[in-house]
């Protein structure tokens, strides 16, 4: 609880380990539950083990940053819970979608449909086992995010707030990837792509966060419109360049590019720039190798190479850009206290150069 | 409204029905918000239609009733709000297990994800992207129930008890249904048999639904126990009588006998019985012949030819009479009010004379 409130900076790490310790005790309270009545108990080992193997905690940062926004100082135990609720919430998002996506990697380890179906050895129904197993484990991450939100102790109007808006941020994010997994494949519609990107994550990882940690201190219109003018062009550069890192990797090495959203012809910004600006005969090559479960390494390179040539890189790195420079011209513009203006600063550059 | 308060008999079909309206207007409400903000209409719909398609509303008409024993007379808004989210959270249930199990019929109808994957035609990644649709289907079905749950209006120690035994509830199946995946494949071990039943359905069908309406309308700790004395037993033999069903089909012809939980392997009483009185001969036929995700017919028929002559079937049918007795007895014994005590009764034949 140290030194966060009523200060010039928001100690951002002290405020990681202190959500991290609300994480790290729900889910040992579940695991020793579990223990005693003959549940498996590594169901909230694997959660933890998910959360302790990375993940900056971006949304519980902005959440508790929207709280001092709002000029919260009361409450504080609550924010926290509903901050750590987000980042169950990522955990059941991220297990789900690696296993629509099959993805084998998280975080540098097996993703937890994977590490489930080595565990069940060599059945030949390990891979759909270890896949309903993972389903079950992302399944009880929601229903445990909803339970530290729901147990924070809110006043009934702020709780309703809260509710509300959670429960809107959990149907964006569902909605977005139900287009993502039912849609028709990339095309030149970067309307269609960008609004994907809203719902699938923009909207979840900064505009949701900040309204919750502001509706948390009972923020006025003021501070839950700004929350949007803000969440919206971070959350949108954020998405961007995470498609960006996917296929060409980040320049510090740090990411290395992949054939993940290529192969799986994912509808980003990125594909819509490219298939706008390419020659028909570009454009012959995109369609033929975007969306094949068999790319190679030399495919995937032609295409990079596609994208370079057509200026589709410099055109997405260029969107998040200005994106990121019109949230500075938010913040510039908004009265807000002097510490939860700077760590917003500080997040909108982890936020859009994010690179793992 | 009419006449369900009060009276010597519960109109358990007028409770159906008003359960129903609540969960219509509240699918018709999210499909046409959906609509209006581009979001994807057809999640709603699909749920609409797969409560259309069938379903007893057992645990519904439980929760209601669960708050007549406990004497409720007002906030019957509330308790068809509680009643109509545990059908949601059935159909999310029901969703992801069919993906799990990849079960092609629910309700006389395609599965979920056997119907999005029909609609996405012939492309080589149409099943797992059908699988993934309607996976998300499922998490919106979990998402809108906790949302119906928590916009009921309650007083706030009600509340909490409400969202305590609900989400007891909601982590038993979870696990329940984990344990069925990552199990070992059946033994003759009768105990662990009944045990994931009592978590993956038992607890969830009958117990958990009659606490639900009791806390709506305040119980007494009798009242909360007498539910437990009397959702064991029944929600015991729900399970049992469904694996039985599964494996024999319905003497009325009602449910035709499958092949789906001897493909599986599925841990479950019957078979337990079957392994513990097998000849050395039987144990080895039924080891190799159950689990086997090709087999057929002919062996279903063998397996069912050694399940009736080891007795174990019979057995299993004197277990759930066993079951319905006990739920009589705590009946007989406990001074509930009349049209409660009728209506339970009712729900006690329903539950274990369950046919499809």
């Amino acid at each position: 609880m140290s030194g966060v409130i009523d200060v010039q900076e928001i100690d951002l790490d002290a405020v990681r380990e202190q959500v991290d310790a609300v994480l790290e005790d729900f889910l040992e309270d579940k695991a020793g539950a579990a223990a005693r009545r003959s549940h498996p108990p590594e169901v909230a080992n694997t959660l933890r083990a998910f959360l302790a193997a990375g993940g900056k905690r971006v949304r519980a940062l902005l959440c508790v940053v929207g709280w001092h926004a709002a000029g919260g100082s009361e409450d504080r135990a609550a924010v926290l819970r509903v901050a750590a609720s987000l980042e169950l919430f990522v955990a059941f998002a991220l297990i789900h979608d690696d296993i629509m996506d099959d993805s084998a990697v998280r975080r540098g380890r097996p993703a937890v449909h994977r590490a489930l179906c080595t565990r069940l050895g060599q059945s030949s129904r390990a891979e759909r086992l270890g896949a309903g197993g993972a389903l079950l484990v992302g399944n009880l991450a929601l229903i445990w995010a909803q339970e530290l939100l729901h147990t924070a102790d809110l006043p009934l109007r702020r709780r309703r707030t809260v509710h509300a808006l959670y429960d809107a941020m959990l149907e964006e994010v569902m909605y977005g990837q139900y287009l993502d997994v039912m849609g028709t494949g990339p095309d030149d519609d970067i309307d269609a792509a960008l609004r994907i990107a809203r719902y699938k994550t923009a909207t979840a990882t900064v505009e949701r966060p900040l309204q919750l940690g502001a509706a948390v201190a009972g923020a006025d219109d003021t501070t839950v419109n700004l929350c949007t003018a803000l969440g919206l062009p971070l959350g949108e550069a954020f998405q961007i360049r995470d498609d960006l890192l996917d296929v060409f990797g980040s320049t510090d090495g740090a990411c290395t590019p992949g054939l993940g959203d290529l192969r799986e012809g994912k509808r980003t910004v990125l594909l819509a720039l490219g298939l706008r600006a390419a020659t028909p005969a570009q454009q012959r090559r995109l369609r033929s190798l975007v969306g094949r479960a068999d790319l190679d390494e030399h495919g995937a390179a032609e295409v990079r190479a596609i994208l370079e040539e057509t200026g589709a890189r410099r055109r997405t790195e260029h969107m998040i850009t200005s994106r990121y420079e019109q949230a500075l011209r938010v913040l510039d513009a908004a009265a807000l206290p002097t510490a939860a203006s700077r760590a917003l600063r500080a997040l909108a550059v982890t936020a859009t150069q994010y690179t793992s």
